[in-house]
């Protein structure tokens, strides 16, 4: 049977960014990127908000966010491939007390590096949104534990992907381009365990045998490697149980719920003008629970949606669902008492997907053992630090302390691993 | 509906120790266990090798399985609690590499406690067992990577409970002498999530609502209560993964084969003299796979058993099968390499239970978050650790920050909890 220097489950956007980083250091190497699906990004990479930001408080994710966007600038503004890249930029509308903390830590980051931000003041943010900034005397906000509006702070580099397949294409395309395969419609169902040495007995390996991971079974049949990559999202955990590998990555629904902006007060916040060159709305992020706005100025539409935690389960499903009711008692509710220009409209669509959490403390995974790689957990930022995250794959593929990310930057590959984690707490989940 | 103070999901050890000790302190609390099976202790708590131990390499392990010998001891010498207990020790038997290692560690340990060890050569470990250390010109022990044994560490605060329903019984029947409630034959389904002030809207609680664990849900319906404390094994992560609360234990199979000591040679190795108070074997530990052999005296038998992990699942089995496989080709060949008294024997029978593993350090999960407990993640360790565990469950539910071992040690609770964990590497782990 051939045997495959490296194969990669998944084709979702942290796949494809690993297998065109590997195949670009490594020419000559033999890739094969499995997926079950029939297309490159179509499992959960397809049911995210599609957006990006520079910016995190942890160290490590601001170097992987930083470095990944300014790479899909590069690729769009200098190479001409057209991502769709929308800089509407990130808004967050804040209480006082995250005010405080939160510009704190931009006011600390901008010292040591190029960010930029804007700050406002909450009435400013009502002039120009007509956003509701003052919740005191609103019974049932205050009886939801809603809280006023201080100011906002505004991230110019960010902003949405339109639509995030054209992310994924780059990937695919060069990854093609340099000879890598690709096999669509199969799917990995186990992790082949295999001894180094094998004695040709039924049975093993045995545990007294040093084992390694020699490729994956899948529906179509055996696939061997020298290397595999797990980079499939949602499902690496169920496919690493089998084998006993943890990999603190728990799978949980995420959904989002489209609002078409049909009335003038809509489509007014929608074009609002002044906080990007798009013309539009930023992507907002309602304060303390997080409701974020993504909206989408072509198609004259927002999407609203929410990452709840306890008690949303840690759920694997294939075909996830969005529920009437976590829109309609839910989102709406906090979301029409900062924007009442929301009152009284319905979802005209909604969908779910799965987010792949990150259990440790919410950053990458990426590691190598019993050459298994697993590249995941990206928790909600996969878009947005993509690019970074293929490249860590890569110098842990190469077996290079240190991966150099676009721009040059130098990023220590053990801090993404398990053994010899490093990372900050971040304080900027959304 | 009536409301309990306390209910405890778990009848196994660690359940059990739970409620005696919150039940000893808060008398008046009116505390319920509840456990799908009909007695108690008889999920892996009965499917386990009921050995303990005094000593691990961390400070922390170190003292939860001190003081929880100490206070078995005390129980049945003091007190004339029957556990039968036998102090057969524990006999490590170690390569080069590996005793230079554990001993320094003894020693070190030994300067600041009272603990209590013996040194073997390997040649006087012959003498006294029969055992091969020399395996240098054995080919076959040489392509299964086996080692020399370079000399042995014998603790003697160490043994095997006969059998392990003693000790069960014990917290068992002390918490209903004080008035606790035990139901059998109820299964946990899931926990109940439920907002901390209800509105009596339909769909509660939403994503905006503070929420708190408010009892579980059974097959036999719901158990209301102002805390919820899960102590239910390998069952744990299941239960939580519904709430989406992660805890970092995974099920994993344990193994154990009986083998008859019928030959003289095995009768001889079984009533080895000068070991022990019992003129028995002690809990022996082969070097480096680690497999062990765990001695019935009275019943004329051993158990032997081994851990395995890569590639073994992380697989939640109501009733998890041995594989004869599992010892014919991986514990007999291992066995009698250093053994040759096994050869040719076969197990005359043989179970599995479950570990409940702590996959982050190995070490067990003692936190709590919104009225919910979690008491779990022995790791293979519940016996040896059952009592501090009870009494660091019972400081976390009464508020305290410092548990108070048998012996007056104390213990902070929150270096078992997830937000400020703080634990050492263990180098013991058997």
């Amino acid at each position: 049977m051939a045997e495959y220097d490296v194969v990669i489950v998944g084709s979702g956007i942290l796949g494809l960014s690993t297998a065109y980083h590997v195949k670009s250091v490594h020419p000559d190497a033999d890739i094969l990127v499995i997926d079950k699906l029939s297309a490159a990004g179509e499992g959960n990479t397809a049911r995210s908000a599609a957006a990006f930001r520079c910016i995190f408080s942890s160290r490590t994710n601001y170097a992987l966010a930083d470095s990944s966007v300014e790479f899909y600038r590069h690729l769009q503004e200098d190479l001409g491939v057209d991502l769709k890249l929308q800089w509407l930029g990130y808004l967050w509308l804040l209480t006082e007390k995250d005010y405080g903390e939160i510009s704190a830590i931009f006011r600390d980051l901008a010292l040591k590096s190029d960010l930029k931000y804007i700050e406002y003041e909450g009435k400013e943010l009502t002039r120009r949104l007509c956003v509701r900034i003052d919740l005191k005397k609103d019974e049932e906000a205050q009886s939801m534990g809603l809280d006023d509006v201080f100011g906002g702070i505004l991230i110019p580099k960010a902003g949405v992907i339109n639509d995030v397949s054209s992310l994924v294409n780059f990937y695919e395309t060069e990854f093609l381009r340099l000879g890598g395969k690709i096999q669509y419609g199969i799917e990995a169902k186990s992790l082949i365990a295999e001894p180094r040495q094998p004695l040709g007995m039924p049975g093993e390996p045995y545990f007294w045998q040093a084992t390694r991971v020699a490729g994956v079974s899948t529906d179509k049949g055996v696939i061997k490697a020298k290397k595999t990559i797990l980079a499939a999202g949602a499902w690496v955990s169920q496919i690493l149980d089998r084998v006993g590998v943890e990999c603190y990555i728990k799978p949980r629904k995420r959904q989002f719920f489209a609002i078409p902006a049909k009335s003038g007060e809509l489509q007014e916040l929608l074009y609002t003008k002044g906080f990007n060159p798009v013309g539009c709305l930023p992507f907002t992020i309602l304060p303390r629970l997080r409701v974020y706005i993504r909206p989408f100025s072509k198609e004259g539409t927002y999407w609203v949606g929410y990452a709840d935690d306890f008690p949303r389960a840690f759920k694997l499903e294939e075909d996830p669902q969005p529920e009437k009711s976590f829109y309609e008692y839910g989102i709406y509710q906090v979301l029409t008492k900062y924007f009442p220009q929301f009152e009284n409209v319905r979802a005209s669509s909604a969908f779910a997907g799965l987010y792949e959490v990150n259990s440790l403390d919410g950053h990458p995974v990426i590691f190598e053992e019993n050459d298994l790689m697993v590249v995941g957990g990206a928790s909600g930022s996969g878009i947005t630090k993509a690019d970074a995250i293929g490249r860590i794959a890569e110098a842990l593929y190469s077996g290079k302390e240190y991966a150099c990310f676009y721009g040059d930057k130098k990023f220590k590959v053990s801090d993404l691993g398990l053994k010899k984690r490093y990372v900050e707490p971040e304080k900027l989940v959304l």
